[in-house]
């Protein structure tokens, strides 16, 4: 089957880009914690369904991106959904590795700021190195030994 | 205290806007649950935390915007974040009400798309029926009588 997905309900902005909010699935360690907010365009939104692991547009780098295509730590669709008023997708995952972040947490949203604007302190531990992890991928894949981790 | 909140370690984007996600916190009876993307600018954002319940910058109406000033559905503040790269925020709050969405769902993301795009069926009920809630609201407040229901 390459048809493709039915994509009428949702509303793409200007830049052809929709929000996703990606949560951790039900029954995974992860589970409710919201991991990441990123942007699809068509494209990356297509792929994803296609493949069942989470694509994004890199606004940073404008280029199409395979989440995990370096570290190893891909996400695995489990369901999506789209906001009342489609311009928003929420994505349940299941993230392999234990972290979304390039930082190595669990979550991109580790930052917990005070009410004033400054920031708590970090209790959660990192789930893992990401000199160690962005160097080995880099070391097993010369092509990407220049490659910078990639943020939403 | 009047002291402006310290923002510093947050991008908004062109528009002036940072994308926020609102997430029921723990110990109610939303608790994990993703309920919306909205957006803040710079003065919604200030009086999210100075009042404590969320404010958001209405993009259809170009305006700053109460959750909650129609149906009293207002959302309480129980923590906030930023995630790793200060673009995004991520709020945890009670829900007061019950439901965050306008059509009377809990969450605005009641809609689980299947692989091929297409709807799923929506199992879980209506909190409220909004006819009722912001007939309500406008009768109690005539001012508003024309106010239409608030989306993201």
């Amino acid at each position: 089957m390459t048809t493709s997905p039915d994509l009428r309900g949702l509303k793409f902005n200007t830049d052809g880009l929709i929000a996703a909010i990606v949560q951790g699935a039900p029954d995974t360690p992860e589970a409710g914690r919201v991991l990441m907010l990123a942007w699809m365009d068509r494209t990356a939104l297509e792929r994803t369904l296609a493949t069942g692991q989470m694509h994004y547009w890199s606004r940073s780098r404008a280029k199409l991106w395979l989440k995990g295509e370096t570290s190893g730590h891909v996400q695995d669709v489990v369901a999506w959904h789209r906001d009342c008023d489609g311009d928003a997708l929420l994505f349940h995952v299941r993230q392999r590795g234990g972290a979304a972040c390039h930082t190595g947490h669990t979550s991109c949203f580790f930052q917990r700021l005070e009410r004033d604007g400054s920031p708590a302190v970090v209790e959660e531990k990192r789930v893992f190195d990401p000199a160690q992890v962005y160097q080995t991928a880099a070391a097993a894949n010369s092509p990407r030994a220049q490659e910078v981790p990639q943020q939403p």
